[in-house]
């Protein structure tokens, strides 16, 4: 059966329907956030569109008080290409066989829906909570990041206003919606390493230092150093050469060799512990270099705490399933709201089809993952 | 003092003059060979114009006898770049305080034209001189150099016509004209490696295999190898890594590394034994690859001989010098001949200029140069 008949569906769908139907690829927000802030504001939030360069961003509050639970989340998406690959097409968000389909559906704007009826059904059960209540919300999580979230915290932390507990949409969940939880991300540190040699023509070496040959057993090296073992929250550290450039395959030697390389890193190591010991091991192997560093995310866990109990105990008394914490995968925006001091967790639906075609997610678990995010307002707010 | 008056000048010098002037940048000749053939048939050679593609080729021969004595050499130079940067312009062929300036004026017209005049003046003094006299010239040296000297020894083999003895007029010369004369060169084998992975989220390095990490041990083991140690003729064989690429430098782990990379080899190994090594070497690693090779020319030597033994004697005889052997430098047409069976030597001007802005010879030096090469041939066909 199929039908794009919003008068048949939940309110979590309908809402669905209406943000994917508005093609926000980043960092377009399409007026995703103005739907948003329409419904919060009929519940007594207070929004603050705070738009840097390109991207919007909603901040919306209710109450003053602490404690203060934050959902967050992101209104962009991540292109289509080709729509004729799609069997639907990908901003219509038609729902058949049971699946909602379309570009965003599981990343993450039925998530950003089920915050929306999740408060709407906290707030009039409850009107006198205790706390507040938060969305923080970009139009920039897919893309640079560099004016989303990052943008909102420096501007939250500025007038101190601090966020206890996040809880992120982000498709966390692998074969049923809640079982899987992310309670901390990996860091991700890049280098950028410059082997300066000599070029010179191939008929005379002995003029020439070739940059490739120094810089091998380096690389040998790094590529099998014992990073660290990992522990309970995280996989061990890993390192990656992402790029490596020199040459044009005439008879030259060439007069510098360029690498890139990437770490994703768990709390055994610092981005400063990892940065010294490559160029102790750059140092050994006697290469003139040049070394950039970029920090993309340093790692965060929350291991234990009320957010976590919380969402545990929403999972269980919602859908009947005992969670498992995770700290696998890519980064997320949980990387700039961590360093605030607020518990961050990542809880939203199965993130088996996101960034491709058919982006599809099952039409009852954005009404269980509404409940869900319910159940986490009355076990902290209520 | 600066002329360009060509009565003053040498019959050697006037016709560098009228080579120069023809402004002959690979392929093209310019009418270079056109106006040596004229020369060379007033003393009955016989002349084909052999052009093969963008290519002119002269094989010119007088006699049907051996021994055969052939001078080869190009029409074709190299370009001027930016002729603002030059003293005089590159195709006047000014001569200044005693310098022929010139594109061409050292690589190699100054030798063609001392090829003519020697031939002139042995053809006149010994008109019943034994065996055979030819010049092989190419319009292709200086460029991809294959429809150049390699396809006039193609026609040359399927006609079974040989050439004993080669003299070739690459500036060989380092301080005085004569002071070292080529007798043989390396041989250049390149491989084009590409080393298979597995591509990957750096998030994820489990599910993929990176190229770079695998190919890095093989590279420094490559560049650690001992080759040979050269022998009296030869340096020792160099291996040298031209050019390597992988990876976008985005969060992806490459699927594939490209690596070239370039021996210059002496007559203790062959290309046959060096792709043989770099193969053991490559699967000791465990690598999975794709290897090509191209052998752009083996080493050749020519030792001891009639020719070298006659070089020696009219560069002694003509300036009272002693010459210097040598293998070294990069490859040449000689590469081409050599495998024929023929005895091969360089000899020219001095080298210091070729390829620079303000390329130029001592005038002088071309009327020795000349009267070496007819030296030679009255050693050898007298």
């Amino acid at each position: 059966m199929q039908t794009t008949n919003s008068a048949e569906l939940s309110p979590t769908l309908k809402l669905a329907v209406d943000l994917i139907r508005r093609p926000s690829v980043t960092p377009d927000d399409a007026g995703c956030q103005e739907l948003m802030m329409s419904r919060l504001a009929a519940l007594g939030f207070k929004g603050e569109a705070l738009r840097f360069g390109e991207t919007d961003n909603l901040w919306a509050r209710k109450g003053s008080d602490g404690p203060l639970l934050a959902f967050a989340g992101h209104t962009d998406v991540v292109p289509t290409g080709p729509e004729k690959n799609w069997r639907h097409p990908p901003f219509e968000a038609v729902i058949d066989d049971g699946f909602l389909h379309g570009r965003g559906a599981a990343d993450m704007k039925g998530s950003l829906a089920a915050f929306i009826t999740a408060c709407e059904r906290f707030v009039t059960s409850h009107p006198d909570h205790r706390g507040s209540i938060a969305l923080l919300i970009t139009s920039d999580e897919e893309g640079p990041a560099q004016d989303g979230t990052v943008k909102v915290v420096e501007t939250l932390e500025a007038r101190n206003e601090k966020i206890d507990w996040c809880l992120i949409g982000e498709p966390s969940s692998t074969r049923e919606v809640g079982d899987v939880i992310k309670n901390g991300r990996r860091g991700s540190l890049h280098g950028y390493l410059t082997v300066q040699g000599t070029q010179g023509h191939v008929a005379y070496p002995h003029l020439a230092e070739n940059p490739v040959h120094t810089v091998a057993p380096a690389l040998d090296a790094l590529a099998k150093e014992f990073w660290d073992d990992g522990n309970d929250f995280f996989p061990p550290t890993t390192f990656q050469i992402t790029k490596i450039e020199a040459g044009t395959g005439s008879n030259i030697i060439p007069g510098e060799c360029l690498v890139h390389f990437n770490f994703r890193y768990c709390t055994e190591n610092t981005a400063e512990s990892l940065e010294e010991r490559v160029v102790a091991i750059l140092d050994r192997h006697e290469l003139k270099y040049d070394l950039q560093w970029h920090l993309s995310g340093r790692p965060f866990l929350t291991d234990s705490g009320s957010l976590v109990s919380a969402a545990q105990s929403a999972i269980r008394s919602v859908t009947g399933r005992e969670t498992e914490l995770s700290t696998s995968g890519g980064t997320s925006d949980g990387r700039f709201i961590a360093p605030t001091g607020a518990q961050v967790l990542e809880l939203g639906p199965i993130n088996a089809t996101i960034h491709k075609v058919n982006e599809c997610v099952k039409a009852a678990d954005l009404n269980t993952l509404s409940e869900i995010y319910e159940q986490v307002l009355v076990e902290l707010l209520a």
